[in-house]
């Protein structure tokens, strides 16, 4: 797509710090890294979200971020990894083409994802809204 | 696996607010839920994470992640949502049995992902940490 930042990253025409690429993805480091070797996984083909990826793109994601998340555990000493899809701006997307981001985590690090206050359900309330859900599903 | 709360939800021994199931995989409400309708997308088979997790289960992980979250924002009105995969007790994963989580969000939320302190690379420096991750991949 025209004017897409990661369009342009995952044909090459801006350059990037490259771990993997096949047909499909390009997979690159996070310009501004949560740590080092922050990964994104980024499909040549554009598709605004995880909603409008095609089906048999999405299947392959996370088979090449698991793959990536160990090789950031044996090659870095990362003691694990989160990886995160953002879909949409509430949730903090801010490239509108989709992308997996593969984080290498170290024990004693502060929780990465804050704002997780744990809530609760009333009496009902869990199956009500998930009736809702599931006549959508 | 014996003793395996996850195994216990997802083969129903453990009651659970269940939004969708199939032969592969169950989908229930967290019970301490970031906000609510928030779904943990569980594998009947036990797999401890994603580098333990078959590469066809792993497949359809995401494809059913963007089926929920679309079901999140028709029913529930959310504007988003995360996918966040936890590998490892250094990235946060806290049942050792793995598990997506796909959590709706709103617009003016305060940002989820916190300590997400972007960090910089000095000159080389992304270079050589990518050498050693391509090593690995």
């Amino acid at each position: 797509m025209d004017n897409c930042i990661f369009c342009m990253i995952a044909n090459g025409q801006i350059p990037s710090t490259t771990v993997y690429e096949d047909d499909d993805f390009k997979a690159v480091f996070d310009i501004a890294p949560a740590n080092p070797g922050h990964v994104l996984i980024i499909p040549k083909k554009h598709a605004g979200d995880i909603t409008e990826l095609p089906q048999e793109t999405a299947a392959k994601v996370l088979p090449l971020a698991a793959r990536i998340g160990k090789a950031q555990m044996e090659a870095l000493g990362a003691d694990g990894f989160n990886t995160v899809i953002n879909t949409g701006e509430a949730a903090g997307q801010s490239v509108m083409h989709f992308h997996t981001h593969i984080i290498p985590r170290y024990k004693g690090e502060a929780p990465m994802v804050a704002n997780w206050i744990q809530k609760s359900y009333k009496d009902g309330e869990a199956e009500a809204i998930a009736a809702k859900l599931r006549e959508k599903l």
